[in-house]
């Protein structure tokens, strides 16, 4: 399972001035305490300094591998920040994201190649953002082909389904839910990953959704998830749920983190 | 979906002495919190009075309709019992519950249908409680043609897929949650309900391990529960469950339960 640490991203206000200021005693601290916190990977995101991304992203790959000695998760559309990015890291980086669009797999395919980093695809193409499971199945198909094609493996490979707001369009989890079952039976071998938050936008207590649908997710199958491994809630219900899908033998993780005092 | 409360039940100790004192006024605010709380359905148990059960049971059928105008669920694996209860009950019991065992099916299912009960089929027959889904399903889909067979509608079927501890048996939960969507899928008009307290016997935090194993089965297709309404954490879990599984149509009950302060 890969549990991916979500805090250092300059969209949120405290980690922006930090990178600004090339703070690296407070990145490395963000990326120690989600390490601490049960994270797997650490995700880097300064998406929303475009200008200075790429020297931006190159400096948060440094500087979170000087502490911890792990493949980092590179959070970027651009190809030109994600190529510094690749440079500078050490070990096989999980770049995040590719997807169908013609642009993207010109530019980011070729640097995924180049530096043999794993890759989060997205299940959209040029049409956007699909509605249904079964156009985001489709176009999970197509990636498998492509990205095999160019000598990706499928272990590689982790498919996130593009979660939207369940308050818009009722729909839309149940179409995720099902669309990774079905990518996890249908495609033996990848992953599928996501992010929760969206799911909950413009609901009251936001985590109480975002946790329950995590559960759902798991229960699917999803084995991958960028989350802030802070919040004790996702956390235990992150080793709530793998006790309760044999991924915690005779729950011994799950009584462990109780005696930590971990889970809420 | 079916909420049963769970609450008057003499194994509980605050409700045992309330029963052999015959405190009216005691049960009947029982019914009505968990009524107020979000239960549909009022579950009776007493099992544990074993020698007084049939006047005990027929008492707190009389002392609930006196103040909760709907049926009850009757908790009993004793058809002495059961018939008393039967005999005082206005409307149309949930009979908890039939097994595929030949002495309950010869003494239980001539009540369910004299009294045009609806009825809570466990899935074990003769050789005990099944340890896979396709025991599971197995047994179920004999009950649906037994059951059809006297005259019972599926619409009128709870099975009960029979949860184990997951402490001490790791395949436990995954078993039954397979066991649920494929009865579902497989008898459409049936309903699926369970208790979920079992799954966690020996483990810590409990109502954490029941939480999430609550939001895979509604997830699977799980449409009746049997819960401490008043255990608020279990039903944020539900309303939440709902919203994601468009079982709430734009979250509306959501907000509500938010506003209402009821979300935790």
């Amino acid at each position: 399972m890969l549990i991916v640490g979500e805090r250092i991203n300059t969209s949120r206000e405290r980690i922006r001035p930090v990178v600004e200021k090339r703070d690296k005693e407070f990145i490395r601290n963000e990326a120690r305490i989600q390490i601490e916190a049960g994270a797997n990977m650490i995700d880097v995101n300064c998406g929303t300094r475009v200008q200075e991304e790429p020297e931006d992203l190159e400096w948060l790959v440094k500087t979170v591998q000087e502490v911890i000695d792990m493949p980092l998760c590179l959070d970027s559309p651009s190809p030109r920040a994600l190529e510094r990015a690749l440079g500078a890291h050490k070990g096989r980086a999980l770049v995040n994201s590719i997807t169908l669009e013609k642009e993207r797999m010109e530019h980011i395919l070729p640097l995924i190649k180049k530096y043999d980093a794993k890759v989060v695809a997205l299940t959209m193409d040029d049409r956007g953002m699909p509605n249904d499971s079964k156009t985001r199945v489709e176009i999970a198909g197509k990636l498998v082909e492509v990205l095999e094609g160019e000598g990706i493996k499928k272990e590689d490979i982790y498919f996130d389904p593009l979660v939207r707001p369940v308050g818009t369009d009722p729909q839309q989890s149940l179409m995720v839910l099902e669309a990774i079952k079905i990518i996890m039976e249908k495609f033996p071998g990848v992953h599928t990953f996501c992010g929760l938050s969206n799911i909950s936008f413009g609901l009251p207590l936001r985590s109480l959704i975002n946790q329950n649908f995590l559960t759902m997710a798991l229960a699917m199958g999803l084995d991958g998830v960028i989350i802030d491994p802070l919040d004790k809630r996702m956390m235990s219900s992150l080793k709530a749920s793998f006790a309760l899908l044999n991924k915690d033998e005779f729950c011994l993780e799950y009584i462990n983190a109780f005696r930590e005092g971990k889970l809420v």
